[in-house]
This record gives C-alpha cells, structure tokens and sequence, in this order.
C-alpha cells in the first residue's frame, strides 16, 4: 500500500476567490458607465440634430395652380421725365400687334375698357428732397385668357442723356386701393425703399413676364411674396417723331403657377424625443440583460467553487492522510 | 401604584386605514391617466409632423456635372415677320468675332457642318385661326468645347413698328425627331400653350446662357425639366440695307453643371412610428415602475400599520387597565 | 335501477392533447418570426431612409441681412475693342443722373474719390493663343446708401459689326489684391475658364443689379458663392461722335440680404438608430408579453384538462359500471 515514490497530491489553480467581487467592483459598474456614455453620446447628437434643423428650417417647394385669375397686383410705374400716354388692357398677341384689332379670344371674359389707376406723388426715402410722382396701375388677373396690361409712354431724347422707366411691383392692389389718399403716400414710399426697382428702355416694347413665390413660416401664419420677372425686349423701329422716343412695356403673367415655399424643421423634437426614449430604454433593457446573464456566470461560477471546496477539502484530507502515511513512514 | 391624577392613555393620531384604497382608487389611475395624455400628445405631435412632411416634401438640390455633352435640347423657332437667313454651329469666340474665322479649338471634337432643323406649321391654341410656321433646331451639346448655335435672321423694319422672334426650348430633340410629322404638329401646339414662350430683339445679338433642372419625385420615377435663361445683348452697329435689320440669336450652354432636384420627405412614417413606440414602450416601463414603487410605500405603510396596530391594542389594553383602575377607586 | 334502455355515457369532445403541443411548436414561432418581419422591414425602410437623406441633402435657406457694408467683391472687365474712359463710386440716384451732381446724401460715409483697379494680362484659356486684357475693379460695399460703381467705355462702332463688353464677378477682393503679379495671372485665367461671363451691350447704360447666394455643407466648413446679376437697360439718346459709341455699365447691389444655403440631413443617422431601437424594443415587450399570455392560456387550459380528465375517469367508471351491469343482464 505505502511506498516512498508517492508524490504529494496537487490542485488545479483555476479556482479564485476574487470572482465574484470583480464583478460586483469593476464589470458592472464599467458596463453602466459605457451604456451611460452610448446613451449621452447619442442624446447629444440627437439633441445637436434638433436644434440644427430648428435654426436651419428647410424649404418645401410647391407648385400651386391658378384658376383663371390671379389676384390683382400693383405696379408702381414712376415716370419721372418721360410722358404717359395710353394704357390697355389686352390679350396675348404675337409681339408686333395691330393696335386696332380687338380681342377675338377669351370670350368668356370681358376685358375692362379702361385702365384702373391712381397718380400719387410722395417724398422719395432713397432720394433726398425728392418729390416723386408715380403711377399706380391695377395688374392683368386673367391668366388662362393671357391677359397683359400695355402702358405706352413717350420720352424727349434730345433733353436727356439717356433715358429708361422705373417700375415696383406689389401684390395686393385691393389692399391699396382701400388706403386714404395720406396713407398711399406712406405706403409707396416704404416700396420705393425696401423693394426692387426695375426699370424698361427708351426705344424698346419690354415684356415683363411676371411670376411670384409665396413663402409662408413652419405654422403657416405669415406670407411674403417674392417678385421674380423675366425681360424680353422688341426694338422700337421708328424712330421718333420730333424728338419724342416711343417706350412701351407690357405686364404679363409668366404662367399659371406660382411656388409656394413653406419652411420645415426636418426633425422634430417630438421625434428626436421618441428617438431618445427608444435609446434609453433600449440602454436599461441592455443594463437589465447584462446584470442578469453576470448573476448567471456568478451562480456557475459559485456552483463551481462549492464543488472545488469540495474538492480541496477532499484534496485537504488525503493531504492529511499522506502526511500521517509520510510521519508513520 | 394607583393616583387619581392619573390621566388616560393618548394615541399618535398618524394611522389612517385610509391610505391603501387611495392608493388603489386615486393615485394610479391618475399616474396612468396623465402617461396616456402624455402619449397621446406626443403621437398627435408626431403624427401632425408625419403628415406635414408628406404633404409639404423638401427639396434636395444636387450640382450635377455633364461629360463631354448635354443630350441634344429642341429650340423651336417661330420667326413670324423675320426671314431666316442661316444657321452656325460654333465653338465659343468673344462676343464679337469673326464669320470667317474656322473653329480652332476643340480639336478633338468636328462641328457639324451645317444646322439640322425641320420646318413644322402647326394650328396654334394662343392664337385663334392662326396657323403658325416654327424651325425647329437641334440644341448646341458639346459644353466642354462651348459649342453654340448660332441663328442669324433679318426683318424688315419699315413694315413692322418693333420687331422681335419669339422661341421656346424643349428638352429632348430626339423624341421629337422620331415623331411623325402629324405627331411633330400636335407636339409643337402643346408646346406653345404650356412653355415659357422667350423673345429676342432685333437690332441686337442676343446671347442665351440656357440651364435647365431636373425634378423627380421621392421614388425617382418622373422627370421634369425647367429651362433658365439668362440674356445677354450685343449691339448691332450697321443700320441694316434696304429697310432689312439684322437680328441674330446665339444659344449655349451656361456651364457644365445642371441642378437635379428631388423631393424628399424629411420625416417618414418608418421614423415616426419608431419614435411613437421608443415614447410609448418608455411610458410603460414608467408606469410599472411607478405601480412597484407604489407597491413598495403600501408595504412600507402596511408593516407601519401593523406596527401601529399592536401599539394601539396595547394602549386599549392599557386602556381598559386604566379605566378598570378607575373603577376599582 | 336498471334498464335495457340504458344508452353507454358519452363525453364532451373538447379536450384535446395537442393544446399544449401546437402552442410551443407552431404558434410561438410563427409569433417570433412574425415580429422579426416586422422589425426587419422597419429596419430596412428606416435604413433606406436614412441613406436617402444623406445622399439627397436637403436646402435650408436662410435671409441674411448686410449691415452697412458688403465685403468687397471683384468685378472683372474684359474690355477687348472697346475703350475705357472713366470710372466713378456713386450714390444711387435716377436712371439718368446729371453726372455733375454731388452725392447728396449718406453722409457718414465718404465715398472714395478715385477707383481702385488693377490691369491684368491672362493668357486664356478660352481662347486658343490668345492674351486677354482685364481691368479688374474693386466693386461697391455700402448697400446701405446705395453705392454703385459706374464704368463708361466707348466703342468705335464702324470698325467692328456689333458690340459688347464681357465681364466676371468674384467674391473676394481682399483676397486678390493679396496677391502677386503672376499669381493675379492665373487666378483671372481660371475665373475665366469656370466662372459665368456676362455681357453688356454698346449704345445701352446697363444697371446690373448683384446678389449672391452662399452655400455652405452640413457641418458649415466650407464656403461657394455664386452670383445672381439683374440686368436692367438704359437707352442712350446720343449717337455718339465719330463713331466711337458711349457704352456704360452700373453695378450695385440688389439689396441688403442675401441668401445663405446650407446643406441639412433631414434624418440623421442618430435619430434612425433611436426609431430602430424604440421598435426593436417594443417587438421584444410584445414578444414577451405574448408569450406570457400563451403561458397563461396553456396554465388554464391545463386546469380544464386536470378538471376534464377528472370527468374523463368518472365517466369510465361509469362506462365500467355500465358495462357490468349490462353483463350482468
């Protein structure tokens, strides 16, 4: 049974005490404070996406139909050293139309014989000491019909050097129309300081194809119209009886569309919101996995040391008994 | 032992039996109440932005570069009281150059030696009774060589009071020379009436910078293409022989960039839902934390009543101790 | 107690073994298949969306308003035939200003008595073996009180058939004052190669109007700016003198906004990745609660099985019962 060759019994050193404080001390605290950092990352950018798209609305183009008629315009024609000699209303014609031929098109609706307008002089902002003198005309509506509003005026070449026509354009000539006499003057010297001022030649027929863009804000409360025109020009053959250069312009719409510009924030905070809560909660239940699957590992992990107890006390006695085997030796 | 000064036994007035079914009846439901009112206004918000992004889609706007060439445009002529008298492919050359003068660049490219067009009379819609007469070119494509075609016409400005051509662009010259000749007259008449119709005066030169942008919808499966065009004047010197007025039209390319638009629909049901489920499963987990956490101060509350039970019972004892003690005095 | 019309007991047929059995083999899978669909195609659509936003950037266009003052741009003039005369910083006035007069307003400002500009030779790149000539100016900054920078040339107009001046703009005149000869040099050459060439004609004063749209990407690091001109026409009544034709240019600023662009992703990667999760996790809530709900159906259905297969003995008993007595008979 005894023999002096028996080696001394040995463990295996896989067993370590530390596990499961390790855990407790180092794993899940460390794994909290990365789900942390993932969840502050992402509510960060998150966050940084809300108020970029809050401070940088993006537009919504559309395209927007008319039906018949546009709502009168208003075109503020300032003359200055030319004379105003006749206004008509008319339909689309080719650009060297005979003055005399009446409308054959578009019967179903009735052009206005005369021209709608109002002369008011005011005192100019963008000039000093400047009274000026303007001319208020009631734009062409009838679009499907191609309505177009001809203003003719003529300009004495040989008095100045060169010679051109200045014109504003607004959109709501029901609104002034409606003004006091004082209230007009205001109203058209605010135009001549805040609008565009374009102007037409000497010796030209211009057409002025016009078209607008309304832009409203995220709720749809305020509207701006924009003015955007197209010049075409057809030069005057005649040159003029005894100095007096002919200049004409014709107002026309571009089409039947008009853009209607609306800004959007692209990402809500109600959306980022919910991107957030879907994260965060996400980020708990990945906290609630990991802290149960650790308790898992744990309890293997105690299982395994009991039976390993087990084993050194095992190992213990026959340690035990080699000894006592060793001393009776 | 006894006194008559002995006064009889008080109680803490604390224990309400009441605090449970509060709890139960009120509190609760009111949580619930107010994370349903929550949610609901979060999904109404969402829903609302979800529908706004849908009905108002966003514009994304991308700088699309061309190789070599554009596919060829249709330019569509309809010179009326002009006389055509030739037509040019060039090379791009100052503003005033030489007729005589051969291309010397672009070597690696040959222009076509002479201009491809067809003659089409069409009824017009503008125009009622007219039968209109129209060339139709095919568009300058080499954009890298800055080829150009060059239309030279004259007019004869005794008989007219202004002159000026009139022209409009379409976008797919090969289309319209695979049609037949009926389809050709169909195709030009709705031209006439849907498309920007542009002029140029004579007496002038009139350089046209054409681009154009393309927009398709969300899924990319339609196009549409807008023209731009921007003007340029040169001036004629020579007076014209014989009551006959030069007038000339050069159509190029504005640069090798054309814009492609797509609408985009900034935030898609997909996004929303998921931020309405991230909402609500949050709301949720809040909701059972708060009944657990209720479920825990009821217990607290129920050990404290216990607690209080057996203190009150021992006071009634000592209670009915006292009054026996009174009694027996 | 008995009889020969005795029938043999019956049972009801509901209980079936299977219940338990069809639950876990066929309807939890389907159920977790189901949801995994769910959340696939949620994924792949938000996925898709995401990668559509960030390769179709959306446009958020922003006014901005100048105060006082414009950063100075360079406006390049390629005067080729024609001849320079003079150059003047002015007020705005009318279109047809008595060159004489003094500005008479803006006083805080002293606008500077001469121009500033540098002539430059290029060698083209354009043209083949051509040096072109430029003049290149310090364009005008106080938008408020409508600076503008007035440039006449004269053009001999028996020598060349038609007549026109080209120029290019840029938008950082501090930027190219900086620099040296030769580098001046190739930075004209390649304004010329990639920059829009705009024109004006002989014969005309033409008013350029300038605005300029900034466009910057995502994270607003880099920065394009791209002119938008107006050109609007002033005829000159004289002929000129021995054929040396007067042409004039007038470029000032449109007004004092002008547009900034700037590229937004309408969703950004982070607020997907919040919707996914919010899904996911409401998939794995519904899983989780189904299978619940399943449990608790089987747990009833065992208790009605438990109860029946109580019933089930009772009626063989009774069966067996039955069979005896008829036997018995």
């Amino acid at each position: 049974e005894d023999s002096s060759d028996e080696e001394p019994p040995t463990m295996n050193p896989v067993y370590r005490r530390s596990g499961k404080d390790l855990a407790k001390l180092i794993l899940l605290p460390t794994l909290y404070f990365a789900l942390m950092i993932v969840a502050c990352v992402f509510a960060f950018y998150t966050i940084e996406g809300v108020v970029l798209s809050y401070n940088n609305k993006v537009q919504s183009v559309q395209l927007v139909e008319v039906k018949d008629r546009y709502p009168p315009i208003g075109i503020v024609i300032l003359p200055q050293f030319s004379n105003y000699s006749f206004c008509q209303y008319r339909y689309y014609d080719d650009v060297s139309p005979d003055p005399e031929k009446p409308p054959e098109r578009c019967n179903k609706y009735k052009l206005p014989e005369t021209c709608t307008y109002f002369n008011v002089s005011f005192n100019s902002t963008a000039l000093v000491n400047v009274t000026r003198f303007a001319m208020v005309f009631k734009g062409p509506t009838l679009v499907d019909c191609k309505e177009s509003l001809l203003l003719h005026f003529s300009i004495n070449t040989t008095s100045r050097q060169f010679s051109a026509v200045e014109y504003i354009l607004f959109e709501n000539w029901n609104y002034f129309e409606s003004l006091k006499e004082n209230e007009r003057k205001g109203f058209l010297a605010s135009l001549e300081q805040y609008r565009d001022i374009y102007t037409f030649p000497a010796g030209f027929r211009t057409w002025v194809k016009m078209s607008y863009t309304i832009r409203t804000d995220y709720r749809a409360t305020t509207n701006k119209t924009d003015f955007n025109i197209i010049d075409n020009y057809a030069s005057f053959n005649d040159p003029g009886l005894d100095g007096m250069y002919p200049m004409e312009v014709v107002f026309e719409w571009k089409d039947r569309y008009y853009d209607y510009v609306r800004d959007i924030i692209s990402t809500t905070a109600w959306s980022a919101f919910g991107s957030i809560c879907g994260v965060f909660i996400t980020l708990v239940k990945a906290g609630e996995f990991c802290r149960m699957w650790m308790r898992r590992i744990r309890r293997d992990k105690e299982k395994k040391m009991l039976h390993l107890k087990k084993l050194e006390e095992e190992h213990e006695k026959e340690l035990e008994a080699y000894k006592e085997r060793q001393k009776e030796k």
